[in-house]
């Protein structure tokens, strides 16, 4: 369950803001006030019309793995604020040495499909650890989900060709390719080049032979056979380090003798050029010699966009190897994931009675930038044909809710638009507990159901919020009831600051 | 000199393929020939004139602990072809059991301007190690040069403001923020927010609170007080909550107290809204209440251009948080760095005689991916206004060259264009070595002073080509002999495949 790349502790991954918050509610004694933070995007990535939950593996292994060392303490101890003077007090060091996370996390599984707005991870506990699990928790889910969502975006144009993953050499860094390869294989892709990730994360590894190859022989017939010689039970060979289709009769020459000893030539691969033009030629030339099951890979800066494109031009490609585009989520580069506060427990009156909630929201001149106040939950409807629709709602709502209600929704940018569920609709709860009380009691399933998760998901949404261009929004509203206490919170707010 | 993330072994963090081609050399025999292959990028990112060279320190660590474990080995014997055979004999795996590097690996060091086509990186060994280290170089040279560049340029238009890196939550992952953490610094930023990379890399950090804070007071006024009350000596407030002007006046009112009791109120924090208007409208706020040092921070999705923008406008902003933009280079997030086979050592005729090198190349149809060939050096030429140009030529040229000899060079893309300089004019080779035979005999220098580095480099280039707005193409060529070596090459290749 913990992060198997790193073995350093990254407890202090974080923003130094988080620290000196964390430092200001433990000097002021308000450290361990309880507090409600929710991490949700505003908008979908790729322009698209639905975006895949994940990360939350990797978000489970950060925080097991939590507590703070003393080299980080020691660290700590050295920064100063602008009068020379440390920034922390050593007792408030003292503290942290001694943190224990206790806080109570909901999430949504990996591999779900989620829409703007609804909290992906909810963290409810003291609210110093809710500040210093921000930026780590942002940091994971932000980047997988990213991932995840443009593979499952070539999965879709890819529909049931095979798909990998080739990014790791222009990825951010190591993790962003080993992050990228797991996230790539949950979203669609149907193996890695990434050794690394194959065998930390259990994902099919492939990859045959580079121009290199070719170039450190005499010419490209002597390459193609040496290869099929020495791994006969591996062979795709590269087609283009010099002409192309005169490199396809190679590998053509160097796969009959393949035949000869039992084996088989895989595929070739095609790494520049006209990919449209070239695949087909290329399996005109394989069909006559009698090569019908050896499949064209094609490779050179691909996403989904030039895949769509060379499908509609015929082209004769049966394996899409897909790198830079798909590892970096080269179109838009970072989802903007955000963690906003909530809810606040108020002061306690009296001993022997739980406090209420101070719900609260961040007010913007922009209705998108609003936050949602509340302890919130996902309520997703469904019929026979799939998902309808998702309602976040508060969890004291649906505590009093009995099994005979109906529910109603509102659509939080235009509140004309109302949606009514009785009690007989089904649903699910999308947000499931992770933690309590600082203790996972979650077990994250292995990445080939998080995989087949994923494609049971996009089954169920309508075919017009999968399409790219201009795609149906799906409908997520706010339950009645938190939409109303939302607005009288805006309006209060609002009040204030006009006084 | 180890990178500080990972304790994990890392030496399976490559593309498959290297490996079935290590596998292939070692079962043809070849696995010992020298090769040397070149590290180098085709194009600046972000549609600009330079380039900075980073993350060598991060290759050295990579190299310095490559081994591979048991555990690795344990994996690839796992590793099946398409008749469900294993792919690699047991030999194998024990030859790489076994393996040590023994390359000699030169690089330009972190922190230099560069261009494209110049080797970056230089290796040259048996091909069968040059090529498992293909992938991690290519990985770790690519981000942390796009990032130093993204950086470098922000710098150039912040001027003497100070530029804060903001972006963890948002990177590609945990090394993602790291990594770009480390090269923002390098390329210009003045401090991070990420606390970790302070720690390990030694990197300034900075922060102090976010919107969290203030939502959880019962008002702005209280949240403002009680942080100065709390951190007196690193008070910077974030204003834009609630309302913006209305925070400028909370914040002066909280400043008064912090200067009463000695301190002084830092800085105020725009994170939203018309930064330009509030800027200058916070700007006169403060000089009337007397808070003439209290700098205006701004941060929102930042890049280059808006802060060029927000410049031109006259806004009122002394410090500049950027984020997103920046560490995932979000205009361009990978740079296209290639890795090319360059020259191979021709089958020993005797064995008391040192034999010649195979020149290698590869074709393409398009003039800017075709290789260059040979052990290159890049020799830059300087005058005392600052560089004049680079000149990509071949080791074994240089070792004929004399210290009266005149060199002409030759624009790659325009063999019309030719440039001679006299034994006289003054140069630097950019090529050090830092590995012999698997050894490191280079040291980095520490962070400071690669980032000190940068803008030495960048001040003696001309302005026409930090421009961002087509910028002047400094110019690179090829050295005569070089030149005509690969036109020979060039022909005889083209030749070869009409037959």
């Amino acid at each position: 369950m913990t992060n198997k790349l790193y073995d350093t502790s990254l407890s202090l991954l974080t923003d130094l803001y988080q620290i000196t918050m964390a430092y200001g509610y433990w000097k002021s004694g308000t450290a361990e006030k309880e507090a409600v933070f929710n991490l949700y995007f505003r908008k979908h990535p790729f322009s698209g019309g639905f975006t895949i939950a994940c990360g939350l593996t990797n978000v489970i292994g950060y925080i097991n793995n939590f507590s703070l060392s003393k080299k980080d303490l020691r660290y700590l101890r050295t920064l100063t604020g602008n009068d020379g003077q440390p920034l922390f007090e050593e007792a408030f060091l003292d503290y942290l040495a001694n943190l224990k996370l206790t806080c109570d996390i909901e999430a949504i599984p990996e591999g779900t499909v989620v829409f703007p707005n609804e909290p992906l991870v909810r963290v409810r506990g003291p609210i110093l650890q809710c500040q210093l699990l921000e930026t780590p928790l942002l940091n994971l889910i932000n980047f997988e989900s990213l991932v995840a969502t443009k593979a499952a975006r070539l999965r879709l144009v890819a529909e049931n060709d095979t798909l990998l993953e080739f990014g790791l050499r222009r990825a951010q860094g190591i993790d962003g390719g080993m992050t990228a390869s797991r996230a790539a294989y949950i979203g669609g892709c149907d193996a890695t080049s990434n050794v690394l990730a194959g065998k930390l994360y259990d994902i099919p590894v492939r990859g045959t032979h580079a121009h290199s190859w070719v170039m450190s022989f005499a010419d490209e017939l002597e390459a193609f056979q040496t290869y099929a010689d020495v791994l006969p039970n591996n062979v795709t060979l590269l087609v283009d380090t010099y002409d192309t289709l005169q490199g396809v009769r190679n590998a053509i020459e160097a796969g009959r003798t393949l035949v000869q000893k039992g084996y088989k030539l895989a595929g070739i691969r095609l790494d520049s050029g006209d990919l449209a033009y070239l695949s087909i030629e290329a399996r005109k030339l394989l069909d006559e010699a009698g090569f019908t099951d050896t499949a064209i890979v094609a490779s050179n800066d691909l996403d989904e966009t030039i895949i769509n494109s060379l499908k509609q031009q015929g082209a004769k490609i049966n394996i899409w190897g897909v790198g830079t585009k798909l590892v970096t989520a080269y179109d838009q580069p970072a989802l903007g994931g955000v963690y906003k506060l909530a809810a606040l427990r108020q002061e306690s009156i009296s001993p022997d009675e739980e406090s209420g909630w101070d719900y609260k929201m961040k007010l913007s001149e922009q209705a998108i930038k609003i936050s949602t106040p509340g302890i919130q939950q996902v309520r997703r409807f469904r019929n026979e044909r799939g998902f309808v629709a998702d309602m976040i709602v508060d969890e004291n709502s649906l505590n009093d809710t009995d099994s005979t209600t109906s529910m109603t929704m509102i659509d939080p940018l235009d509140f004309t638009k109302r949606r009514t569920f009785d009690a007989k609709q089904e649903f699910d709860d999308l947000l499931v507990p992770v933690f309590r009380r600082g203790t996972c009691v979650y077990t994250s399933p292995d990445i080939h159901s998080i995989r087949a998760r994923v494609q049971e998901q996009l089954a169920n949404l309508h075919p017009g919020v999968k399409r790219f261009v201009n795609p149906h929004t799906y409908p997520v509203g706010l339950e009645k009831q938190l939409h109303e206490l939302k607005t009288e919170l805006i309006l209060k707010l609002r009040e204030r600051n006009e006084q």
